[in-house]
């Protein structure tokens, strides 16, 4: 895809606008912040996880349920009591979650390195950086088992240019459209990223952290590319999802995670970030977040103990 | 605290490399990250959450376990079997989660408005802001109970100008120095955040999100603050750490966080991003974040089932 067209408006209002102004001296991230994050498309490339979506089957799935009071709490709510609103003014979740390897992930090097660094140990700096996105969704459409190979990265640099050194790299297989097919999602075929392409990724161009859309790196017998990459101290994102909305080249990826201490895998969330012109996301202006858009019907459990808004 | 010097290095380098470059209109967000964000300082702002921790006494405390087989899987394990890297070649974690309400997290409005939104909810616009750091600490050194008043704010504003639309307001107390009490963290007297100031931050200033060090808005019986925020649909961060190690005005705030479907709280991450010269944080190339580090002892799990590395 072409993007000097619609890149063009973008950088042309950044360069305008990042010349020196009266407070800039003081703030210059806040003046970057209005010049560009201000007017950026954002995009969440985040399944939301719940009781019943694909798992890999070794797992069971989680179960979503009411928080009860842990202790007695006077005339207020006795030991064993589930918080709701009408009752305590408040309600929240409870959470048996039988693994970390669910939805959207990141997996640090101890989920299969008892010398990795878990969840809790990947430093601050492991938050904002640039994005490639490589798109073998065509290939995926005619094999569903397509794996990255390093000739599609080689394609992509033909076209874009050298992989920057620290970004991310996101494999685009559309895999992520079928989440809702619960037990097909996890099954082989699926299309994953090969082994010579991780080691190149890695080794050669020395990106932070590879991604993919199915839950599993291949579908070899061993799971070589995981195996390679948890034993060299490489992290790697799961089940991302939306990656056709997002450009191939120029945006940023936002990247927050649960912290549990010494976890071995990570509940994620990663948000791109796009210039204005992108036609996909949502700007600050169309949802601010603050106040937050409010239901029409009260939230209620459902039988899986997901809040959801209740039927009319 | 004077913020001009420490910037001025800053935005003058800002201001020189954004002028045009051979590729800067393919790219102008991947410059900006070469130009800014490869070199800024990242600072953590969460606590890793665990077991054995502060939480509000109504609820329970957090189990780490290790993840079982959920299924029979042939030669490989049997339901129930733990996942070992000795035999199995990985380990993942379950967790028992009795509350959403736990570690340094982010309120959606549903904690306490049958008609708010949940953490699913929030936009992929909800991921960068402008930072401000009020500073209680003073204050609060001598009056543990000490609540954010409106003249603070104003203070802060005649020091650094007027809060940013849409930014984030984290309240340092340096109340997150006592984590590690964990039976006095959660009890009153703490540091607060009086409603006022909230009404004022939000409805005067149009803040996106407030948050403070402890893991309640105040000591009030009603717990006025939070109740007028969630049903007011404002969101709000908790149990935030780490903010003496931030600039009172200039850097921005990433905001991460596990992502269950309806959520009535989040697990979340917040770093800070301040600029180059900042004498606090990690950088980029300090911490690149692949290899990551690897300990020298292998991890196991502790009495609470939490993954360290093992004593000698």
């Amino acid at each position: 895809m072409k993007t000097s067209l619609y890149l063009f408006a973008a950088v042309a209002a950044f360069a305008l606008s990042s010349a020196p102004r009266a407070d800039a001296q003081e703030t210059p991230l806040w003046d970057l912040y209005n010049d560009v994050f201000a007017k950026a498309k954002y995009i969440d490339l985040t399944h939301a996880f719940e009781p019943v979506q694909p798992v890999w089957p070794g797992f069971g799935q989680a179960k979503f349920k009411p928080a009860i009071a842990g202790n007695d709490l006077g005339d207020y709510a006795s030991v064993g009591d589930e918080f709701t609103y009408e009752d305590h003014g408040f309600i929240a979740t409870a959470y048996e979650l039988t693994t970390d390897q669910y939805g959207t992930q990141l997996d640090p090097p101890a989920h299969w390195n008892e010398y990795g660094a878990t969840i809790s140990d990947l430093p601050a700096s492991y938050t904002l950086r640039p994005l490639v996105v490589i798109n073998i969704s065509d290939k995926v459409a005619t094999d569903e088992g397509y794996h990255l190979q390093v000739a599609d990265v080689e394609a992509w640099e033909s076209e874009h240019g050298r992989i920057p050194r620290g970004s991310v790299v996101f494999v685009r297989s559309d895999w992520h459209k079928r989440w809702d097919e619960v037990d097909r999602f996890a099954q082989k075929p699926f299309p994953g990223v090969g082994l010579e392409a991780l080691k190149f990724l890695h080794l050669e161009r020395g990106i932070m952290l590879h991604g993919h859309e199915p839950l599993d790196t291949d579908t070899t017998p061993t799971l070589e590319g995981e195996y390679w990459l948890m034993h060299n101290d490489f992290a790697q994102a799961e089940g991302v999802a939306n990656l056709d909305q997002v450009p191939e080249k120029g945006a940023l990826v936002a990247i927050g995670f649960a912290k549990p201490l010494g976890g071995a895998g990570g509940y994620a969330r990663y948000v791109a970030i796009a210039p204005p012109d992108w036609p996909f996301g949502v700007t600050v202006s169309e949802a601010p977040g603050a106040p937050l858009p409010r239901y029409s019907r009260p939230l209620r459990r459902d039988e899986n103990g997901v809040l959801r808004p209740s039927d009319g």
